[in-house]
């Protein structure tokens, strides 16, 4: 395992918490999901702890059942890049549909953060699960769990054709000659798809990063695929070690199978860890959390992931409810996910909804058994790194604080940035423009 | 006059130049397009002068006539993001077209960055001349002049619409009680127009400007109509005063016509100042600009107005050719004026093209000049303010050290911010939210 690559670091930051109960926590700002100076300090914190970088979920319908945080929060363009100029050496990572957005919009916007801080954006490439979306756009219809993704992949395509618009030598700027840019590496696009025609070119040069890099969180079947032959990076969720390692494995396996190496992608489970001094207060923190979910509260936020279905309908401790084919096209992954623990496991009604909604509680502990346990999911191939959920704004210093430290001393990570850009300190390369013929190291 | 209200000024951050060979210029750094310090050096040059805003302008096409900064710079929404995070006091103002985007995502994006940067954002609504924009966006077709400001209209009201989703006092936050929101607080749009539909709510609350501020830019007969109707402050051009004079009573005379008061609309016309110590001094910075353009590039420049129109074709020193209905469709405003002048002062094709290239050039002076020549333009009702396009980076700085002053003394201009918010500082009141009856002020 000695020549294992270090582990990597994100935090998710994500304002009033992403349950429905975490915002009355006495720690977290009432308003934190549109406080700037909230989001501002997170990032510092995680970039003090050389966390490689911070992300920031998204979603495009609201109504009066959503969670907290998702009724009023940062579109994730605008606070990634107000981010960039806060910070200096963190990546910024930021959830964007594929479903409702122009590819040439998204290839400027992500590639004009790129620009904005020195090679340091990402783009999580999302389908959008919640059909309502579909009614804030203008459209009569939510396209089907597999068309989304067949949507998302051509987008993706005419995205990444839109950055290789100016070969990285194509600006010659000689105030002399006066010639500002060689025409002969300018290039159109001049893409017709199915779903997009876009002619170009971009209005932006490809930056020190060639590509932002690519994000995918979807692990439903479509989700791996689009993953393993297009992303350089997996936001994965994972209750435990085992099925993180089938994950790990999984996307690994599909990443080789596309003709890209392992190495190519990096999988990143998120993980919301409760850190004390001792076990005893790492626990009390746990049932502080977990105390503020009632199960009304969890009843509801359990039928977000299932078109808001009401399941105040059904007796609480008899079996989890036969659902049919309900949840099958928003969400998949989840309710996939939750349909078959209930069943393996005989779960009752009452205990799926405490769990869906309850904080994730893989790494609650003293200092040496959080680092003990992020260190055995890494060694046994379980996830690259992690994306931290910090489940109150404290767990982030903590885990930066009392985590990290151990970690670099047992030479597992960083104890400082190998590289100026997002994708030199995830170890990923420079992809090449399609245009020229080297590739480029980071 | 006593009673006038003080002038106002906005910054035009332009990285290499509004025109075809501002780039060489010796000051100029040749990649100040993309160059975030460029930026944000500017913004802070243009807090230090009290202005009120920077503006941001932009575009959706390029090929390979196109101007220099055209080719590659940043993305608006990014940038002034960016920007807000970098600068305390001074207004982000930014173009996004009305024609190529989805008002869902206007309204989140414009609505965020207010909440950043705690209530200094600014929308310019521009509804894209560029005929090109369409094969970027996946249309077989540029939506004529007129429908674009159909388009525009609607687009605007939806974006309002949409940020006033949530009534000001809609969040309760209460952690003992757990209501995190009053429900009957929270609306929907449910807009269904010709161009859009669009269910809402908006995930975002408003902010302390109730809506961000809105800017028009367009000067036909539709642009002024719209900003009539639905604008907060106009950026308009304007060769000399006696022809600002009349587009300032024109605009102010539809405003009031639309029931709305003469001063619920700003008029800024863009100028470029160029200042020395003397009047030689600056007449050779002027010089040394024009000297930048060769007639071949004038001429390039004067055919990007007309659809590329190659005016290498016509004698250089005979009449301005007819060119019939070529420049109906794009850059209306421009070409009209191109033509009338052209035809009234009967000038030659090589004047057109060098003047059309020129740097502007009404504000050439000491600073005693150039501050007479605002305060004159202020007085006599040509204009509420400014907004600077400076014609290299120094003359910014020259304009807030040299003629701010000058204006501060005479008692025409702040010496400090007046409000947090872009609305407070541009005199403009916080608009009622739709569904509330009281109006607010800033």
């Amino acid at each position: 395992m000695s020549n294992r690559k270090q582990l990597k670091f994100g935090a998710l930051i994500h304002g009033v918490g992403g349950n429905v109960t975490a915002w009355r926590h006495p720690e977290v700002p009432v308003d934190a999901s549109v406080n700037f100076a909230f989001y501002k300090e997170q990032a510092l914190t995680a970039e003090a702890g050389k966390f490689d970088l911070v992300f920031i979920a998204d979603g495009l319908y609201i109504n009066e059942k959503s969670i907290p945080h998702f009724l009023n929060r940062f579109e994730p363009i605008t606070i990634l890049s107000a981010l960039a100029a806060a910070t200096s050496h963190i990546g910024l990572v930021g959830t964007l549909s594929s479903s409702y957005s122009e590819p040439f919009t998204v290839a400027r916007q992500f590639g004009s953060i790129d620009h904005i801080s020195g090679g340091r954006s990402g783009w999580n490439v999302v389908t959008s699960p919640l059909e309502g979306s579909a009614k804030n756009y203008g459209k009569t219809e939510h396209p089907s769990h597999d068309e989304r993704y067949k949507i998302a992949e051509e987008h993706l395509e005419v995205v990444r054709g839109l950055w290789d618009s100016w070969e990285d030598d194509a600006f010659i700027r000689n105030k002399e000659t006066g010639v500002f840019f060689d025409p002969t590496k300018l290039h159109r696009l001049n893409h017709k798809g199915k779903y997009f025609s876009v002619e170009g070119p971009l209005n932006l040069a490809r930056s020190k990063q060639g590509h932002p890099v690519i994000f995918q969180a979807g692990s439903s079947e479509s989700g791996r695929n689009l993953a393993a032959k297009s992303a350089d990076a997996v936001f994965s969720g994972a209750d435990n070690i085992e099925e993180a390692k089938l994950f790990y494995k999984d996307v690994k396996d599909r990443t080789a199978a596309a003709g890209r190496s392992r190495d190519d992608i990096v999988i990143l489970p998120g993980i919301s860890p409760i850190i004390g001094r001792t076990q005893e207060e790492a626990d009390a923190k746990y049932e502080q959390l977990a105390g503020l979910i009632s199960i009304d509260i969890a009843l509801q936020y359990l039928g977000r992931f299932f078109d808001h279905h009401d399941f105040s309908q059904y007796p609480l401790d008899e079996p989890f409810p036969d659902l049919g084919e309900l949840g099958s096209n928003s969400f998949r992954g989840n309710t996939d996910k939750i349909k078959k623990t209930a069943k393996e496991n005989n779960l009752t009604l009452r205990q799926v909804a405490l769990d869906s909604a309850a904080p994730r509680s893989q790494f609650v502990g003293n200092p040496e058994k959080v680092a003990g346990l992020i260190q055995q999911w890494h060694e046994e191939g379980a996830a690259d790194g992690f994306i931290i959920h910090a489940p109150v704004p404290s767990a982030l210093k903590d885990f930066v604080e009392l985590v990290v430290p151990i970690l670099q001393e047992r030479g597992i990570y960083r104890t400082d940035y190998e590289a100026k850009t997002l994708r030199g300190n995830l170890g990923l390369s420079i992809p090449a423009n399609r245009y020229t013929a080297v590739e480029l190291n980071s």
